[in-house]
């Protein structure tokens, strides 16, 4: 039985993934993932089988790595940003079940509040919560929940999935959440196609972030109650106290 | 002037890096960090003039890479894990202040939850908290706080810093606290070494994490309501809904 890898690819570039992602995916047979993550990499693996799967088609996406895998390919699923973190490793964990005849490795790769602090300067540079505004897999009143005690321990956040055209005003609704402990002048980030063409980014108010339009291609960044802007840059102090 | 970069080097095996970093610290003249990074990466980047500063020099080796950049040098700061995430991405901003003639550039790695996460599976599947347990710069109030509203509302929380010879009982404390939410079988996990010689993991519930024994090599992972192990690993799984 071959091994079934699953990759995080990083924000988009070629650069941000890691070695072992690159010497994973070049001694793989197979790669199997979402058809726009395909696209960005397949130009730089020539000769592999690629499987491409339509969005919110994660469940067959890991079916089908895990047959091309008892068929005897080596096979590598890929998932943006991290392999865990909202990726696709756990679903192939649960799919493989108590199989121990399917060896699965996860390979990590930067996670969007990862690559997306680092072009706005250092929002996460203490203790951070990461919350995703998706209400496809999980109720609202449990993402409610979680946005009024990250605010309420004064966490920086980082929101994945800030919108989509069908969920035009879950950001508004997250950040209206999250001021009722957090001050209007919070110091909030957004990054936009990180990694990709079109990158951008935007330092604004927590106030401000409310109003903001935000697409399925954003992570936006609120900061914590010491976060300051310097020299243009969202910065989170490591303490509080003098260093 | 030069560039300043600050380098999040991964958790300590080579393979871990990404590509970009690899390349600013083959571009730099000079890498300055901690001694025992710098012993991580010095045989791969013969010719560079490294600088080794002790722990806890942090402000020191930060005014050292600037000092050096304003020198004319090509200058790269390496963290362990990620640049931001704990670690020297805004204190080399906050040092810079508004002098805009030091161009800094922040180059994202794989933090402790990310890397110790693909180890013990996929335990951050879902939306989680990042808290750290060193008090030598946060007062060990505010870190009950967080780790309080962490767990009402039900994040996967990863924990750094659970422990040293000088706080002995941090990880225990944090268990209590955790534990006025969450129950006392509730997945769990520790990852040690990530990357390193001796890396090994262990799965427990948070009953076993409160008495487990950590140093600062350790990371643990605690799960949410819905964490369970499958198949020998820590599985959060992405939603609550069927998928």
């Amino acid at each position: 039985m071959a091994k079934c890898s699953v990759v995080g690819i990083g924000p988009g570039d070629w650069r941000e993934m890691t070695l072992r992602a690159v010497e994973t995916l070049e001694a793989s047979d197979a790669i199997v993932g979402y058809q726009l993550y395909i696209d960005l990499i397949r130009g730089r693996f020539p000769g592999k089988d690629f499987h491409a799967t339509p969005m919110r088609g994660e469940a067959e996406r890991c079916r089908l790595a895990l047959a091309l895998d008892r068929a005897g390919q080596r096979v590598a699923v890929i998932c943006s940003g991290d392999a865990g973190v909202y990726g696709m490793a756990g679903l192939i964990y649960e799919l493989r079940g108590e199989d121990a005849e399917v060896e699965v490795e996860v390979v990590g790769g930067l996670t969007a509040a990862v690559s997306g602090a680092a072009l706005l300067g250092a929002p996460l540079g203490h203790d951070f919560a990461v919350v995703s505004l998706s209400d496809l897999l999980t109720p609202w009143e449990v993402i409610e929940r979680r946005l009024e005690c990250a605010a309420a321990g004064d966490f920086c956040v980082a929101l994945y999935n800030p919108g989509s055209h069908k969920r035009r005003d879950a950001l508004r609704r997250a950040c209206e959440i999250l001021l009722r402990h957090a001050r209007a002048d919070t110091v909030c980030g957004v990054a936009r196609n990180i990694g990709r063409a079109g990158e951008a980014t935007r330092l604004m108010t927590l106030a401000e972030l409310r109003d903001c339009e935000a697409d399925m291609f954003t992570t936006a960044f609120v900061g914590n109650s010491h976060t300051r802007v310097i020299g243009g840059k969202m910065i989170t102090p490591r303490g509080y106290r003098n260093v």
